[in-house]
């Protein structure tokens, strides 16, 4: 029997130059579509009456970034999302993922990429007119070079890890975050860095649920937030063999194995998450060989 | 409040060498755990007391190759998931993931690593002494010349592209398989290729289908198989400005967009998946800029 | 016979915290060295008596980062370069690069690495005392999206690209200049932000022209300059089937092909480049499959 | 003034299918052009009467493949650089490199990518008529348990490794020989892989050099022979605090640092490498911040 299953264009990389007047402006978006529904039909018998092929999603994509401007990338691609399911047909349902890199300014028509950061929107449509918000980001790297403790663990025959009241703590935060649809970027992204910078930590765990509640004090209009975080481990390296002490001061940048720890903070009393969390990809290929 | 929540060392990076007799062998894994249970205390408050060191999570990687060797990836999993959930504490379900690449013998003592592809296992253990197999593979590139057709589809005001009834078919495989723990890697692997090989291709998705079929059909442990299969487009390039014609020979092979095709078969009266296809890690990164 | 032969240790990831103070600073550095000279015996008759560990370089980085700091990327390379053909033996020149990216503050301890750029630093030290210097950076990514015209070029039997006065430019900048030491480098960062910002360009190679040559004329400890620069095609994407205008608004961003200008700008009477431009490494793979 | 300078379209990815009679054959290539010559005014002047479009050159390479097949790769790439340089104008030199990865038979037209290996082909042609040839390969992954030695280094203050007489060794071959064009590329690589699997080694440069000296030995069209030889570190893990021996074991593969080990062997009479060895890309970005 076929099972879980969906399908579209993935990473239709489009640039938007907007040229009114003098000053141009920029927008840099990698867009994926996966649509679902009634589509056994192509599985089962190669019929692709339902199937609005991939390369005409593409180039809604373009169409409608002609037709209609960006504007947020939740806005696009919410648009985006209700036109594949109001065609009727098969589709029952429309996911459509935007993730932006910012481009600063140099000048009227000039622009530099300087940062590495990749900013995420998430819209979910179905048939029946509902529509689910996710925001985030992802490759926010940072650091902070004390305020963070590990110890009180258990020890176990395989345990020689050291206590240490003082190390650097350092991670690329991945987060998402549902909500009604207004939910403030700029605003959950500041509870994030604040948080990280002002919290005094315990454990990566203790510093990624507070980073999570801060984004639900900070923005009422989300539900709930998931956040992925490994634990770029910086060692302590040893100098003593040098004949010289090392307070904290140089470090060895680990590559693997690292810490992964993840985690969801839920307001109390959120509405049901409905197909947000549901898997897209269907087989995740995180860790793979180099 | 905490919402779903796991933790663990990820990408430990084991070489195993047995040393017995005149030839030797080589394992190469890279492990990853991932813990979950009862960790409010630490999120919440910062109380690592039931917090088991993700360093220690790796030495119990490296001391457990070395005490009963590696054997199979899914033994070897199994192995290190049951012992973090019997040994008491928070922790009610462990997920150990094993990826390996194959190294052909060069030599009594030597060896090159000529494939690509990534073979999965993972398993996940509840305190309760239950146990989940999943097995795949990854990269896994597979091309044909001929033998797919793709016609049919609906045409909107943004469809331009042609049909075809015949075209280059080429996609990464990958895929996840849950079976009772008996299930052969290899029988799964050949079915996926001979019917890729031999199958007349109406559409991804009916390959996709009769792909997963044949693995449902061929190992009966098997309950059920998830494949995501990005269509990497081969576009014949128009050379008649060259007044040469270009009969499906001369291709260009794009990178980005490219089309996402996923699914899952399922066998009638499979059990409840269980935990398996619980979302690891929970934020997916798998579009990004480059 | 033995020909031309280096060696070392490549990418030693070295964190340094100052932690001076309330405030503290961190610097983030990748360390490379590669050493040559009288190493005959070693490749010939593998006799190590010269062979100065990979091992201890490394251990010296970290062990130089605590006894002396950091200082200017320069500053650390030529401590470490001159160090190696110093000790006597066989070395007759050490290569030091040096590969940073900033960390931006977001509090007296905490961090964000908010640039994707990478600034590099190169020095070479010979045995007689004497010394090069290379500074430059990579992956700057700019765009302009007018004032770039392309047009005038030949026309042979396979030429189909149409003539345009109009498009986009994007590039990522990697940038090499030779210099006596005392170059800044945020001068000529900004002569090339400055320069790709205002020009108008009737080629990338334009461009890079008056890019170098912006940077000679900012810095007159600077000698030769060497840029590479990928001309990343945006494609306008052709909206006339939707019933649609495409005034240079809508692109598609290419991954591959790409084309690839580089080019050096020499000052009149530089001084002869010794070994600067020596290959390192010594098999270039820059292209390949993914 | 204007230094070195070369421009080319990079990356063309060309997938050229025979389809002559009922078995298909299929080859996979990236081809990456780099043209030079007297090309002033365009950098100066911004005049492209003398630039042939990358764009162009992209087109030669589909049509070429339509015309005259692949041949070998070197005879692609001779073909392609004859070509540009014979069209008369600016061009005196066209340097053409194609990287190709094989595909393994499934059926008469289908296909498996099952090897990671990368063969490289480049040719150099000058306007006079004079070509020159290198052949070569990357990603060429190979380890050997045991007859490996590293002892006999000095030590100075910052040495701590250890001696030993029995280590893993690893690497990823990159290599790259000048010929007269009549070099077997499978003997070449048989060589590598021979050597390497039956050298007892005191050092990674030794290795090398026997590697080199044994390509030399078995193809006379060889004049030299490039490596570059990163040692990928396997650690032997301490199990000590475990209760558990480890005698050559259980590795822990790291990933950075790592060593660069680098050297020719030359042919004695070679003729001059004439411009085989000229850098391209102008700007080598080796080592980077991920």
């Amino acid at each position: 029997m076929l099972g879980v299953n969906q399908y579209g264009k993935a990473e239709t990389h489009l640039v938007r130059v907007e040229r009114d007047g003098e000053e141009h402006s920029l927008r840099d978006l990698l867009v994926s579509v996966a649509l679902s529904g009634a589509f056994e039909d192509v599985h089962v018998r190669g019929d692709n009456s339902a199937v609005l092929a991939t390369d005409t999603q593409k180039n809604t994509v373009y169409a409608f970034a002609r037709e209609f401007g960006v504007g947020s990338c939740e806005e696009f691609a919410l648009r985006l999302a209700r036109h594949f399911v109001d065609a009727g047909g098969a589709v029952s349902q429309a996911r459509v993922e935007v993730v932006e890199v910012a481009w600063s300014r140099l000048g009227p028509h000039a622009f530099a990429q300087t940062s590495r950061e990749q900013r995420v929107a998430c819209v979910i449509a179905a048939a029946g007119g509902e529509a689910w918000f996710v925001s985030g980001l992802s490759d926010l790297v940072v650091l902070k070079t004390t305020d963070s403790e590990f110890h009180g663990f258990p020890r176990d025959r395989y345990t020689t890890l050291a206590e240490t009241s003082d190390r650097v703590l350092a991670t690329a935060v991945s987060a998402r975050w549902r909500h009604d649809g207004s939910a403030s970027f700029s605003e959950a992204r500041a509870a994030l860095l604040d948080t990280f910078a002002a919290h005094h930590s315990l454990s990566l765990q203790q510093t990624l649920y507070a980073m999570g509640s801060a984004v639900l004090e900070a923005c009422p209009a989300v539900f709930e937030i998931r956040l992925s975080l490994p634990n770029q481990h910086h060692f302590v390296v040893d100098l003593s063999p040098f004949g010289l002490t090392n307070d904290n001061e140089v470090f060895h940048a680990d590559d693997r194995p690292y810490g992964l720890i993840e985690g969801a903070v839920v307001r109390e009393g959120a509405p049901d998450p409905g197909p947000v969390w549901d898997p897209y990809p269907l087989v995740t290929n995180l860790h793979r060989h180099r």
